[in-house]
C-alpha cells in the first residue's frame, strides 16, 4: 500500500439518517479515511442526492450496496473503496456484510451485528475464512475511560469482581414517535427492521457489551422482564434483567426508552473486593474509582496517571472534553491501523486491535435472542444462549 | 397536657451505639421533646453510665426495659415519660413495644419493624387496640426533597407511574468486619440479632418502603437474587429484586452492603408517563425533575415553590443544607405533634400524621419475609406476601 | 461544677427570627447545653410568647437583656444560666456582651462581632481581662470539611498557598424585599442595625474568615468594588475584591446578595504549589483536592482517612449528609466543652478551642471597614486595616 | 464555484503541535473542508515529513508561508486553495495572515490575533479593504450551550445583566515547564513569541471574549492584578481583575495557569435581575439557569427547547455528548458555509456569520494590552483601550 488514506465506501446513511453521519465524521476525523463511494439509499435518486451533498463523483454514487460492491471490486487497487461502513437498519446488515467479504472487503458494520443468530454465525465465518478485518460499532467502548476502566479491572486495581450494574435509560419513546414520521422511531420499533427486540436490541446490547467489555466476564445466566408500556407498539421499550457471570459475580441490567426525561444515560458501576468503579457516558471523561479505605478518585480523560490504551484513545489536552464522535472515531482509528498494518505485512499492535470485532457482534445476538426469551420464559434463570428453540 | 415538652424514655442506645445518638438528636432537636429516662443497655452497669454521661438523674436510669415501664407508669402524669423510644437490634424491638404499649405508652420504633410476621401482626393489633401513636423511623421519608416528590406524583405531575428504580449500595460490610470488634457489623449480620435478612432487611427495606411511599404504589409481585458474598457471613450482604407494581408499573430494586467505596447511596428514579423523579440521599436537598419536552429542574429545599409538606419538613432558608438528622427529626416532630393534638383533644393535622407507622412496619416484614422466599425460590415471580411456608 | 448541662440565656432569637431557632438547636442538639432563660425581643409580651413557646418558665423570661443579666447573677450558681447567647441584629451585639462579661457570663455571639471598630476592641479588652470564654458563630468553619482543609494545608499537602478564591454568591435580595415586611432584609440592609456594610458585613465577613481559617494566611492589603444594585437601598448588596495575604498569595473574593437564582453558595478554592482544594457549603460532605500529577480525590465527612479535627466534628456515619445545624453546632459544642473544662479547673484540648473568638470578631469587623474605605477609595491598594480615618 | 469541497492551506501545525492537529479536525469533520495543502513548520523538512503523514502530495508541502501563497495563488481556480489556517505562535500570525489577505485568499486565524495593537488594526483595515472573509478561533463560543446563553441574554429572560463572574483556572504551569522540552510551555512563556501577555493573552482574552459573547456588553473600565508565580518566567501566570461593563454591570474575570490540579476550567456566571445563567467548560452540554422564583433549570445541547443557533452547533441528538472539538468546528462550519455563500455570490444568513471575526481579535488585542497596563498600573480603575502609551 502506498502512502495514502484508506478509502471507504458506504451503505446507508443519506440524507435525514442519524447514524450515517456519525460513521462519516468518525471515520474521516482522524484523516486516515476518505469516504470515495457509497451507496446511500435503497432509493437510487436519494441516494444520488446524498452523494452529491457529500461532494462524491456522480460514479461513485451507487443504487445498490450490490451494485456498488461489483463495481467497485472492478476498480483498480490504486482507486477502488478498501472497506465497506454499514449504516443500514438490522435487517440490511447480513446482505452488504456477506457481500463485501465475499468480493474482499474489509467491513465496519454497525450494531447489533444482524437480524439473528443464523445470520451472526455465517458472518463469523466469513470473517474466518477471508482473513478481513472486521469492525462492530460498539462505539461506547471506544470512550479513554472505559479504557481505562477495563486496564485498571484487568490490572486487579478494584480486586474480584463482585456486582456489575449497568444501565441504559432513555426517554425519547415514551410517547408512540413511530406513528408520527420519525424515521429512527420507526424501524427501531419494527420486527421487520429491528428484529425480535427493541430497546434490548438497540441499547441493551450496549449495555452488556459495556459490562463484558470492562469487566472480562461473560454472562452466564440471566432472569428478565421485558415489557412494552408504548400501547401499540410490538417490541419491548423497558426491560431489567438479572445477571450471573461466570466468576460469580450478580448483574443488573437494565435499558429503558420510556423513561421520561432521559437522554442516553448510559451508566456502568462495577464493585470489586477492594474497590468500585463507575462510568457514565453523559460526563464521559471522568471515571470515578471508590476505594475501601482512601478518597474517591477522578480519573480524567488524558491526565498522565492514564493507562496507555487509555491515552491512545484521547485526541486533545485533558480539560478539553472528548465526545461520542471522539470515542466512536476510536474504533474507526483503530480499525484502520489494523487495516493498514495488515496491507503492509505487518502484525497490528495491541493497541491496533482494541476494537470490537464480529465475535462482540455474534456474543451481541446471542444475548438478544437470550433475552428475549429470558423474558417470555416462566423459568427464573435461562442460560446464555438459551433460547427456547 | 400542660405546656411542656413531650417525655421520652429510650431502650437501647446505650454509649458505642450509633443509632441511639441519632434517636436522641432527632428527638430533641425541636425542643418539643425531652429525654427523661432509658434502660441504655441490657447491661445494667453499662445503661448507668449511659444514662449519667446523658446527665439524666440515676434514678430515671433503669437495667432493663421492663423495669422502666414498670417504674415510669406508677409516677404522675405530671413527670412520668410520655412514649418509649425503641432503638435496639431488631430481635429487641418487638418485647419493649409489646410492653409499652400495654402499659398506655406510645411508641417511636427503630425499623425493621420486629423479627417476624407474627410479632408483625401483633404489634399492628396493639396499636389499633389501644389507639396509642406509633411511629416507625423510615428516616428517609422525613426528608424535605422526599415529600416534594411525593407530592409531585400524588398530583400527576408526572402521570402515571411506568418504572421505578431503587437503590442502596454501601460498601462498609465488603470485608468481614463481624469478626473484629464492630458491634454494628455483628449484630447486623447475625440471624439471632437481625432475622431472617441481612442486608434486604437492613437497607433493603429502606428502598421498598422510599419507593412505594413516593409513588404510593404498592408491590405485588417480585423476583429476587441474593447472595452472600463475604465467606462465612449467614445473611445476604447483597441482592436484586424485579418488581411489579399493583398498577403495572416495572421496578428494580437493589441493596448491597458488599458495592465497595460507597457510603450510603440510596437514590430512586421514578419514571412516569409525562416526566421522572430522582432523588439521591447523598444531596438530598435536591430533588431533580427531568421533562419530555422542557428542561430538567432541580427542586430545592426550602424554596418558595415547594409543596406545603416539604416546606414543612425544613427548617432553615433555602441553601444552607439540611441532613439525616433533620430529616430524622422530621419523624419525631410530626409523631410529636400527633401525640400533642391528641393529648389536648384535638384531631391531628394532615401535616402532624405525616410519618411512618406500624403499617409501614408490617408491610417492611412482610417485603423481608417475600425477599427472603423469592430469594431462595426457583419460581421466577413470588406474590408480595408469600413466603412459602 | 456538677453533672449536668450547661444553661444558656439568649438574647433576641424571639418568634420569627431566623438566626435564633438556629442557635437554639445548635446549642442544644448534643445535649450538653439547655436553655433556660431568655429576653427574646425587645417587645416585652414578644419575649414572654417566645418562652412560653419554648417552654419556659415565666420567670426566666425577661423583657430587656439587662433585666436578664441582673436578675440571673443573683440566681445561685445550681441554678442561673452559665453564658449568654446573642443572636440579635448586629447594633444589639455589643451592649448584651459587655453587660454579660462583665457580669461573669461567659458568651456566645453572632458574627458580625459588633457595629464598629471601637466596640469590637472593647470586647476584645473585656474577654481578656475577664478570662471568660467567648465564641463567635463564623459557623461555616463548623463543618467537617473544613476542618479537613485547614488541616490538609496546616501539613503541608497542598504546598505553599498561591491563590485564593473565595465567594459568596447569594440572590435573595435581588429585588427590594425590605420595602416589603421581610424582617430579615429589613435589618440587614439598615446602616442602623447592620452597620457601614451591606452584604460585605452579612455575608463577606463568612467569606474573608473561611480563607483565613482554612488557609492560616491573613490579608495585607485589598482593592475593592463595592456597588449597590438595587434601587433605594442605602448599603452595598454586591463586592468584588482583590486580596493579597502576607505569603505573597493572590486572592479574590465576591460577596453578592443579587446574584439571581443563588442560595447561600459559598465556596472557596484554594491553591498550592502542589495541589489545590475546592469546598462548597452546599455539598458540604465533600472536599475536592485537585493535584498536580495524581487523580483528583473526594474527601468526604467522617471517613477513616480525615484528619482528627474533621473527625470530632462529625456526628454520623459517613454518607448521612451533616448540614448547616450541626457545622453550627460544632461551635458549640467546643465552646462548652471549654466552658466545662475551665470550670473544672482543667485545660481545654485543642479540639475544644477549635472555635472562632472574640479576635475573629475583632479581625472581621476590620475587615468591613477596610473594605467598605477600599471600595469607596481611589487608590489601589489599601492595607488591612486602613480606614481613611 | 462548482459543487466541491473547500480548500485549505495551512501555516504551522507540524508533527507534534497541540493546535494544528484541533484545527484540521475542526476544519474537516464535516465534510466541507479538504486540507489540500501547507507550511507546517518553518523547518522544512520537519514541514516535508509532516505533509506527509497528512497524506497530502509533496508539490503543495511548503518550506515557508510565503512560498505557499506565492505558488498557491499562481494555481487555477479549480485547484488552488480557497483558504489559509493559520496555527502558529502568535507572533507569526500577523506575517501569513497579510501575506494571505493580499494574496486573496480568506483566513482563519488562532487567537490571541497578532503580536500587538498596531498589527491588529493593520488586519483590520486589509479584511475591511479586500472584503475576504476572516475568521478568528475563539473557539468556546462555539458550543451549542454559549451559544443558547447569548440567545437567553439577547431574548432578555434574565433581566438587565449586573454581574459577570468569568474565570479561567489551569495547573498545568505550576510548574517551569518550558525549561524542559514541553514546547507548549515554552512558547505560551516567552515573549518573544507570545507578545507582552502570558496567561492574560493565552486564556485570559478566552473569558473576555466569552463574557463579551454571551452578554453583548462591553468592558469600559477595569483594575487588574497580575502576577508571576513560577521564579523565572518573564511573564503573567496569574491574574485577576475587575470589570466594569458599559450598562453598568459588574464583573469579575481571573485566570491562572498555576491553579495545581485544573484542567481547562473555564466558567461563566451571569447574574440579570430575573435570572442567572452559568456554563463550565469541561461539561459543556448542560446551561443552567437559574431564578428568582422557580427551580433551577438545565439546558441540555440539542433538545427540543433550544433555540436555532443553539441547535444548528449541535450534530447528534442529545445525550451524546459533544465536545471541544466539534465546538471548534463550528466557527469552521459557519466560515465555510460564509465563503461559499459569498463564493456563489449569495448573502450569507445569520447563521453562517456566527463566528468570531477580525474585530473580535483587535478587541482581543485591546483587552492584552489594557490589561498589562492595568497591572502595573498604580491607578485603580483604567479605560480599555488604555495603555499607558
Amino acid at each position: 500500500m502506498t502512502n495514502r488514506k484508506l478509502r471507504m465506501g458506504m451503505v446507508g446513511g443519506g440524507i435525514g439518517a442519524f447514524i450515517g453521519g456519525v460513521h462519516r465524521i468518525a471515520a474521516t476525523i482522524d484523516g486516515e479515511i476518505e469516504l470515495v463511494c457509497g451507496a446511500f439509499s435503497s432509493n437510487p435518486e436519494k441516494s444520488k442526492k446524498s452523494g452529491e451533498a457529500l461532494y462524491l463523483p456522480a460514479d461513485r454514487v451507487y443504487g445498490t450496496y450490490q451494485e456498488m460492491i461489483e463495481r467497485e471490486r472492478q476498480l483498480p487497487e490504486g482507486e477502488r473503496m478498501d472497506f465497506v461502513s454499514i449504516v443500514t437498519p438490522n435487517h440490511v446488515h447480513y446482505g452488504p456484510a456477506k457481500a463485501a467479504l465475499e468480493a474482499g472487503f474489509h467491513v465496519v458494520c454497525d450494531k447489533p451485528l444482524c437480524f439473528n443468530m443464523e445470520e451472526a454465525l455465517d458472518l463469523q465465518r466469513l470473517v474466518k475464512e477471508t482473513g478481513l478485518t472486521f469492525a462492530l460499532t460498539h462505539n461506547y467502548t471506544g470512550y479513554p475511560m472505559v479504557k481505562q476502566a477495563r486496564d485498571m479491572v484487568k490490572n486487579g486495581e478494584i480486586g474480584k469482581v463482585r456486582k456489575i450494574i449497568v444501565e441504559y435509560p432513555q426517554g425519547w419513546l415514551a410517547q408512540r414517535l413511530e406513528v408520527g414520521n420519525n424515521k429512527q422511531a420507526a424501524w427501531r420499533t419494527d420486527p421487520k427492521q429491528s428484529g425480535i427486540a427493541g430497546g434490548m436490541g438497540d441499547i441493551g446490547t450496549h449495555a452488556e457489551n459495556l459490562a463484558e467489555f470492562i469487566t472480562g466476564l461473560k454472562i452466564v445466566e440471566m432472569c428478565a422482564d421485558l415489557h412494552i408500556f408504548v400501547e401499540g407498539r410490538p417490541l419491548d421499550d423497558d426491560g431489567s434483567v438479572l445477571l450471573r457471570y461466570e466468576n460469580g459475580a450478580r448483574g443488573v441490567l437494565f435499558a429503558s426508552q420510556i423513561a421520561a426525561g432521559e437522554e442516553n444515560a448510559l451508566r456502568i458501576r462495577v464493585y470489586g473486593e477492594k474497590g468500585g468503579l463507575e462510568w457514565f457516558q453523559m460526563e464521559p471523561n471522568t471515571l470515578i474509582a471508590k476505594w475501601l479505605d482512601k478518597p474517591t478518585q477522578l480519573y480524567r480523560t488524558n491526565l498522565g496517571y492514564t493507562t496507555a490504551a487509555a491515552k491512545a484513545a484521547a485526541r486533545i489536552p485533558a480539560g478539553h472534553p472528548e465526545g461520542y464522535l471522539e470515542a466512536f472515531a476510536n474504533i474507526y482509528r483503530n480499525f484502520a491501523a489494523t487495516v493498514r498494518a495488515r496491507m503492509n505485512g505487518q502484525e497490528p499492535t495491541e493497541h491496533n486491535l482494541d476494537f470490537p470485532t464480529v465475535d462482540d457482534g455474534v456474543r451481541g445476538m446471542q444475548f438478544i435472542e437470550t433475552v428475549v426469551y429470558a423474558g417470555s420464559s416462566h423459568e427464573k434463570w435461562v442460560k446464555f444462549g438459551e433460547t427456547g428453540a
